[in-house]
């Protein structure tokens, strides 16, 4: 198969080195196009780009020269990872010329016709495209992947809403400060600290999650009214890897000990698990009284699997837990490029 | 005034350290007997005790030698960092003795004649200690602090409490590691990661912020059954200060506007105001969007105060907001100093 | 007495702001005159400041107005904490206009008749301000303090040279990122790891060095040609306190039994021992096989003594030991104010 | 190729975790045997183990008992990961058994006949076997690999050695905290803090850099006499990989310009190049100012390349540079497995 062309937007950036390293050697797609900040165009990559992340770039896109965003990139399909006031200048403007947009940015999460989603919860919203074309007279199209902590909270709420409907989840995060990007914080703040604030994460959470977990209407993707959601977000001195507690009420009754079988044997949609980077568990469940932990369990499967421990019952809601994702790969890079991966698979970039 | 000689049993440890810190120059009492392991006994504190805490054994102890714990210790007050099953063990026998025991373990804090005390809470529980000696036929007493994170949380609970009724409270924790003694947690399994799980310490916050809000009653002291608690306790990466997240529903719908008028001027009963270890304020609202941070907010009023800000709405219940203070200060050695004062301005060191 | 006016240059600054809280209540100088960036301009401090170092901004500071730099600012002493380029271009302007000026930056270090001070190990150097005056017809001066590094290892180096003569040493530093400023490193650079190189710290340390061990000379301060200097820089995961480790060679070959008390005895000119901001013992020697540690040791005699520990033979030169100072104190404002209080001392403030 | 029958002994502990981890899917050596304390014995490893190093026990080992040593384990090999008294006891009894001891322990390091190794520094110092046997009248025979913080050093100073024969080598290390196995260091010691002391590690870098870079005598192996080595150790808030900084003098006058070719071409003898676990390059070289980093270099080439950055002279010697190696692969158990393949490509496992 001959592999799909495609381009990172703001790839010099901690989450654009993010999608290089995971699109290197990618089955599917091929990095063709690399934009950066003006000041940088026309350099190599390699050269260019101030490596934050764990290892080198890769060689294949190092020589690759750093280009402006514009909007007719020789590419099918770009991934951003545009500052948000950018991405919403731009990935409108690309969409319209025809590309496919998988965005991490938060700039059009919210739009009734602009699909929000991880494909393990919800890989049938991906359908409101052709809404979404219809209405803004767009060949292109953009699709987006949530916030990394609501991704680190509702990759295991599904299936249990799917059994038991969801009415109340409490959500305190503790989050690693990778999510901030670079240089993000400076380790006067964070050292030796808890800062209990981070700006429109709260927010993020607690639509995000009634979002991802509403039913599918063709026409619009809108939160879903029968869940409250109450999230309080904390920064913690952790590179990488977002952890949640839970505390959650449900409709019907769960019965805490299936809980765990409830969450190891689900799979998400049948097209789902054929996609390269799925993990072939969405969720590992760990057994041990203090997992799971960011550090020890955010690389579990290639750090696209989510880790879920501590299910026991709460003394006022029904049930609760906790969840680590790496944020940075789950949560953000590898999230869009799973989204991409269901794209393909599902037609959408032919 | 002469000071009341008073004693600290398992000096050596690193809760010891901090009471023999806190306890030096102290205005009413005076340091004269410290106990430690049989393996110490005999050489003096300043030798024997390998100083976990910041600064120098005071000078003032540094030459009183190591003795192993009896019944008959020469001093009117005991302070225990004993270890709960030493505390067991020991306290029962000092009380008997005719010693006030005022301890940190956890050992008797949920006897029903035992006080489980914060003073600018609960000062008024003090008064069980005649049932207690009646029922026991003991000359002594012991009384009790509660767990530095129950404290953390407890403290801005009774204002509201008072106001309006708490109903609901959802405690999500991030506690610094020194809450775990010396040697504690090992670095490799601290640094860079968070332990979702500390053992035994939910089911304390639970109970005990219950029985702190109770009302007095002069037979017994029993957990409020009107309030319910769920906590979920977690390790961060810092050495001194407790973090609690809250969620509480009332009975009365508050004020929210009101809410940090109505703690920073909360001051607990007149007594316990003239009590040389007590903050001015208890309680200290930052005004901040990202405070309080323990590393920043730990040591207000000689970390005896506890530090609140992100007072806002919960989409679920009525009020969220964070605190946070010293768990080695307020939440150990100076919350146990501050009860044995309240004592001796009640009369029972007489 | 009364108090002398004096001004902080760059007080919003995390150095400026170490300035502010030393010299609340100080017993000879009164800060009435507090400048920052132009965007600042007659905002009350402690509002405008973004306080990053413990505590909370001095309460009689906060009210004053942020004024912009100018040469007629109402003192008789300004503290500049200015960055480099702004204080070679202000600090001439101000020292012309008669003022005194203590700086902390590095911009007239190496200047031959702008006296570089530790009052401990050069104070008759200051008797290089008539000359300075002379040449640049100024009625006010510049006086200069070290590079918190250097301060780090000359501190102990003073009394060995003078007994011993110094002719090598090799330093390697092990830095808190405070030292780098607000907001300094990123978090994601430091936490976990170790960076090798700070810019222009090993130049610094090297030069400085010799400098300070010079000889008064009443014309000019030269480095001294008979000792040699190799520094290596790092930067490590501390937030404050600065260690060194170092190996030196005298001319005269040590007793290394004598060196504890040697260190231990020092007290610096007779002049200097009477300054309010001066240790009682400006080198305290630790005997724990593990100290000085900057954690542990940092904060001894209100941060304006080095600890020194670890005194034993090098295998291929004489003598091997570490030094911990706190940089953002005895290294910078402390060090700095000292600086002045020196100059007030020998009548250089009239 | 039928795969050589190996064992670990002291499989339980962290050097034990790493054996295990690096010799799964090994291409040479197959792992039957697992040995740990008493009372594990009989357990299966994956549930006896408490698994403290990145992922989870390797599947193919889960399920093997953990037996107690002995000296009759049914394989060719075994890699000991015993602490050292151990190890002094149990080493010789497996080697006089018959048995290939590859000791990652210090107990025989310097022993004249038992060789120290790094492969790609002194392969043929292997030749020292049969001496070994023959004085002790052994069939087997113990192999060592240095102290991880004198591999650090020693990898690229040989191929300098080698070009310019080295006379003087100062060490100064910053460590990481795994190097002190698990619990190791308390994490109220070693955050936020520098520890300038680790018990017998400034000894041993003294003594085995000076027998590594040793001629090759088949009757002893001894320290070369005309080098000196001073070594100052450090740990820091680093969980793995070492820094070292060295000062180096040399015989003849270095080309400081040639020596970051000299390091980048080193590549060992013909024999160790073909080793499965040998890096491709042993030594590489950071052009950036700002390298080696602990966190960024540790895991290059699967951990088991040196990294090596900031090549400048030295004010005093000749040269100074920085080095970086992954303390818990290359400098224990990796660097203990690619003796044992160094043992079988010479014959020595037949």
């Amino acid at each position: 198969m001959k592999k799909i062309p495609v381009g990172i937007l703001g790839a010099t950036g901690v989450v654009g080195q993010r999608f290089a390293q995971l699109l290197d050697n990618h089955p599917w797609f091929e990095v063709t196009v690399l934009t950066g900040s003006e000041r940088n165009a026309g350099k190599p990559y390699g050269e260019t780009c101030n490596w934050r992340i764990p290892g080198d770039p890769p060689a294949a896109m190092s020589s690759l020269p750093v280009l402006p965003t514009t909007a007719d990139l020789p590419v099918k399909l770009v991934f951003s990872a545009l500052p948000s006031p950018i991405a919403r200048e731009w990935e409108p403007r690309l969409a319209q010329a025809g590309l496919a947009v998988c965005s991490n940015a938060a700039a059009f999460r919210n739009e009734p016709d602009v699909p929000l989603i991880i494909p393990e919860v919800n890989a049938e919203h991906i359908d409101l495209i052709p809404q979404q074309q219809e209405r803004l007279g767009w060949k292109g199209f953009i699709v987006t992947s949530p916030n990394c902590t609501t991704t680190t909270a509702v990759m295991p709420l599904k299936p249990l809403h799917d059994a038991y409907h969801i009415e109340q989840v409490f959500i305190t995060s503790l989050q690693a400060f990778s999510g901030a990007g670079y240089p993000g914080l400076s380790a006067l703040d964070i050292q030796d600290n808890v800062i209990p604030y981070i700006a429109g994460e709260e927010e993020k959470m607690e639509l995000e999650t009634r979002i991802l977990l509403s039913k599918y209407d063709p026409m619009r993707q809108l939160p879903d009214e029968t869940i409250q959601v109450s999230a309080q977000a904390n920064r913690v001195p952790v590179i990488d890897g977002h952890t949640v507690c839970l505390s959650v009420k449900f409709r019907e009754k769960p019965d805490i000990a299936a809980i765990s079988g409830l969450l190891t044997g689900y799979r998400g949609a049948e097209i789902v698990r054929q996609l390269p980077s799925a993990p072939v568990h969405p969720i590992i469940v760990r057994d041990e009284i203090d997992r799971p932990q960011p550090r020890r369990d955010r690389d579990t499967d290639h750090g696209m699997a989510a880790t879920v421990g501590r299910i026991r019952p709460c003394p006022i809601l029904d049930l609760r837990f906790v969840s680590v994702i790496h944020n940075a790969i789950r949560g953000a890079a590898g999230g869009a490029i799973l989204n991409a991966e269901l794209l393909a698979a599902r037609g959408y970039l032919e």
